[in-house]
């Protein structure tokens, strides 16, 4: 059977080890083929081809529920899932996600993009199945770094405290750290563990504890917690932790052994309560170059299969935001041993592996726990520390507790780096950061900024860390820069709230926050051509608002227009309504930004073209708003 | 010497075990006194006197800080650091607060309210400390229930696998569980650890291991596996996984017995790295009736001291929001099973205790664990169940990443019931119910609504089960409702997003939500007084707005005013405005509610007075902004 004769996953029922590995191979191909054209994440889905399939063949998938972490590693799961064909069109406009979808197949229980998840998620349905009085089976596919994620570990204290509920958490280990030794012996612990291991123990081990020093016959009544910690004699690291919290563990099972993983899931399936089948499977597998550098390799733009190297762009781009931020950020550093650069497991995205190279000692990864690093954050602020959170907007939402109980109410001068704020392309509506500008400003103390243009991102850095009185936050877009000229040195900070205006005129005022203020100018231009003239001011900060200059010329110009990539429900806009009806200047405002919608995955410039946010299509919205009459005059 | 004299912790250096028993003595005296009198935290602090007096003994508090996770339990701390004598002010407007606060005093380093946040704080100012090449020590204090919060988990995860950087925990166990027994059996082996254990294991058990029948000589490589895994043998549940996690496990220690104590703390600050010690505390120490009903007495309202019975308030009161809440959402859950009620350790609090008592299939508490919570539900919602989440406005915070990506994007069925929205009296600024609003209205697909009574609640809890097409989120105050008549049957859901005119006038319209409503209804009657006729409209969503009705009498009367008890940045009278503004409705607007700043502690209507929230303070401003040529000629 070919890959794309496989429409449904029970299809795979009955199918032998070989037939399984050809089409493990069809998989990888088709894997390799699509992301080398079209971009998108490698290693973890070729890292899980076996687990998919072998998992798959020991479930009915029309009952049974997968839930994968994340999705980035879902691509196997979506080709065996009747997604074969369309499988070329993956991360484009109207393709196939990038993540899980519920609404792409019926197979997707459970969208993902963020990690850590899937346990709530697959224990919710399962207490749901339990309390219907239903019986399908609940499987929670999980990565070794999303379980460093604080609410995985709220799922599994939840999932180990309830014995009578079924559930199979699949732990896809692809730690370079377990080395082959360990494997062996594990391998090897596992096989008992197939044969009911924990009798073993029972009748083998019982005589021996009584020979333990201090652990003697006196201690009898302590015999069941004895046996419970020779258990963990048996199994490594994370089985001893696991079986603490209630979950019976087995494993590692080789991830690329077919006919290991199906008898370990066959046996798991058995067994009642909790169980976590822990599976080392190697990133990037298959494909040799990947395998050898998997963090490069994580996720990758249209690269040459053969040589692995990425396909050149026809032009030469200007630097990323990111790039730009970090390497201001180092320079800064390098004269302030207070700077401290923190990231939650986006070393990569955000820049910050430069910092890392350059100054380990300010560098600080914490895994995929942003509530634990803005924290940390503001334990090192209180120490006197410039800690510098970068973190992407959408992330950020999984701190936003600590930002208000720890950092807002204590007023803790922590510099906040939202990156991929906006807009995002390719991920879709999970990574969009959309709601970073609603969601900080309403809180006290909360300094917002956002940059024009890379040359000002600079300055802003600059700001950011001149800036002790409290907690400051800025927001930078995905993507290339403008090609401004960057400065290397004489950074100026600039003043805390105050704007700039671009260019005069009478007419309308276009007040731009971040990314929009080029486009604004853009706008302007076209407006001119119709013989509208716009005054452009580039707000700077979101909050506090420069109310000393739009307020003014809000006034007297009578016609408002807010412009953000964002959300317009109480964002950038909504706060400059706010400041003129506060100071009782009431004019005609519009809103621009990203509606009260959810905005799928596509060419960020097909996004901006869909919701209206393209320099042509705003000052057609400025004209039919503002200038309808003027229009109607012209076209009679 | 007398707790009075106790000015500086330092003080209890070189006293006596006798003198460390008197002062805690004295310590609980107080702690009773002042909680029966202005009501406040009980049994948390009660049972941590002689660990604070242990600890502090072993610590220099000029230099060494410690970091009191939620703070509830920090009582005695705050009396033996200078606030014995301002002791009696505990919880009232300009007192001591009732959690901890940097700017109460310079012992407090780190703000607390909400759980699960020490550690995180604790390490980033021991890494601080680390990179200034300082070396004071830092010490969290967490309570076994805030270890089930993710961040803690994140915190531990990060801070185990920094050896080089000295971390103490001191890990508050107040559990119930920890049977005589167990802790003799750990006592004893305590003591050896005190004395070295992991040399002792080395020495004397390498020869037994060889004995074991799988761990024999042949698997020599894995001997220093085995021998951490020795290690665990020796230690209760909670040490095997923070042994793991790679901190020093120390404990359990008897929490109340102080020569204990500080020989552990002694001991511990002696050693590298990360270190937890684990003391077994006693909730409600020392005052019987607490000791015995820990639950009960974990927070008290004013209480006769001899008989533990709150003191009657001189005349009944109508049923608080949280109970009416619970009766009903119980009526229907009793012929609904598809209903779920779920809380995050705030059982009592929501009022869920009855549901668990008459339904406990129906209930689900996860512990503190917010956003686990979340993500469960939305596991439930996929199952076709409807899960009501009964999360504090305050503690939902916690759960917005959450939110926005598992039910939000999937437009799930979650219905969110935020007790304690608005203003929460006492508490202070960590529990002020301010943001949600703003927080979730600009999150696509979710629906917002407010009950004006206790009334309408019941109403508003049938339409949120209703509601199926999505998330759901109702907003409610902490305290009594207005004793209105409660329906017993006969229920109708409201339509989405749909108000009601209450009173109708042709001067200016006020357009109030949730709990501002009745207020608004005075503010109507004393504007009467002044010849200004009011129209109220009782908007019961604030998303999405009743446009068909406040639209075109905002346009008619031409003046507008939002009342609601939350942040006004962002929040229910912003999307008024934004929404007037998109319908072309240009009229002043005047939005009341919660400024931009921090409401500390108070009773609910001095804070309220404080705002200017108080109806004669609302019609003031109405008169001011809308009439004030009126007034001018009235005066004249």
């Amino acid at each position: 059977m070919h890959l794309s004769e496989l429409t449904h996953p029970n299809q795979l029922h009955g199918l032998s080890i070989h037939q399984l590995e050809q089409i493990a191979r069809q998989i990888r191909e088709k894997h390799l083929q699509t992301v080398a054209t079209s971009g998108g994440h490698l290693g973890p889905g070729l890292g899980v081809v076996e687990l998919t399939l072998a998992l798959y063949q020991t479930l009915d998938l029309d009952r049974d529920k997968v839930i994968w972490d994340v999705g980035h590693q879902a691509y196997p799961h979506k080709m065996i899932t009747g997604r074969y064909n369309r499988f070329g069109t993956l991360r484009q406009k109207d393709g196939i996600a990038g993540y899980l979808k519920r609404c792409e197949s019926k197979f997707d229980h459970f969208g993902a993009g963020h990690a850590s998840t899937s346990i709530s998620a697959a224990l919710g349905m399962a207490i749901a199945r339990d309390l219907k009085g239903d019986n399908f089976k609940t499987v929670a596919v999980i990565g070794d770094g999303a379980l460093t994620g604080g609410m995985a570990l709220e799922a599994i204290n939840h999932a180990g405290h309830l014995p009578h509920t079924n559930l199979l958490v699949v732990l896809n280990d692809n730690e370079m750290s377990i080395s082959p030794n360990v494997g062996a012996i594990s391998r090897y612990l596992n096989k008992m563990r197939l044969s009911d291991p924990v009798q073993f123990l029972k009748d083998n081990l019982q005589e021996q504890f009584k020979q333990l020093p201090f652990l003697g016959e006196t201690f009898t009544p302590e015999m069941e917690r004895v046996k419970e910690g020779m258990k963990r004699l048996a199994v490594p690291k994370v089985g001893a932790v696991i079986e603490e919290l209630g979950f019976t563990y087995m494993g590692p099972v080789d991830g690329h052994d077919l006919e290991d993983l199906i008898a370990t899931f066959q046996h798991a399936h058995k067994i009642p309560g909790p169980v976590l089948v822990h599976v080392s499977t190697t990133k990037g597998k298959g494909y040799a170059i990947a395998e050898k550098d998997q963090v490069g390799y994580h996720a990758q733009s249209p690269f040459n299969l053969a040589t692995g190297k990425a396909i050149p762009s026809s032009k030469p781009k200007p630097p990323s935001y990111s790039k730009v931020f970090a390497h201001t950020l180092i320079t800064l550093a390098e004269n302030n041993p207070q700077i401290v650069g923190i990231t939650a497991a986006m070393a990569t995205g955000t820049g910050l592996t430069k910092l890392q190279e350059k100054l380990p000692k300010q560098y600080i990864d914490v895994g995929i726990a942003e509530q634990h690093a803005v924290t940390l954050a503001a334990g090192l602020a209180c120490e006197g520390m410039r800690p510098v959170a970068a973190i992407y907007s959408t992330f950020l939402q999984r701190a936003y507790d600590q930002i208000v109980h720890d950092i807002c109410i204590q007023k803790l001068p922590v510099f906040f780096c939202l990156d991929r704020a906006g807009i995002v392309g390719a991920d879709g509506p999970t990574h969009q950061g959309m709601y970073d500008i609603a969601y900080l400003r309403c809180l006290p103390n909360m300094v917002l900024m956002a940059p024009k243009d890379e040359g000002e991102l600079q300055r802003m850095v600059v700001t950011g860390i001149n800036y002790t009185d409290g907690p400051i936050a800025m927001r930078y877009p995905r993507g290339n820069g403008y090609g401004v000229p960057l400065m290397e040195e004489g950074w100026e900070p600039l003043l805390i709230g105050k704007g700039e205006i671009l260019s005069q005129g009478d007419d309308v005022l276009l007040v731009a926050y971040g990314s929009m203020v080029h486009p604004a100018l853009q706008v302007a231009e076209i407006l001119s051509e119709h013989n509208i003239q716009a005054t452009v001011i580039n707000a700077r900060f979101a909050k506090p608002l420069d109310a000393e200059l739009i307020a003014p010329l809000a006034q007297q110009i009578g016609r408002v227009v807010t412009l953000e990539e964002g959300c317009v429900m109480g964002g950038f806009g909504s706060g400059v309504a706010e400041m003129l009806l506060d100071l009782d200047v009431v004019v005609p405002i519009k809103r621009l930004g990203v509606p009260d919608i959810l905005v799928d995955h596509a060419q960020p410039d097909q996004s901006k073209a869909d919701l209206g946010l393209t320099p042509p299509q705003i000052a057609e919205i400025v004209r039919t708003a503002f200038f309808s009459k003027q229009l109607a005059a012209v076209s009679s």
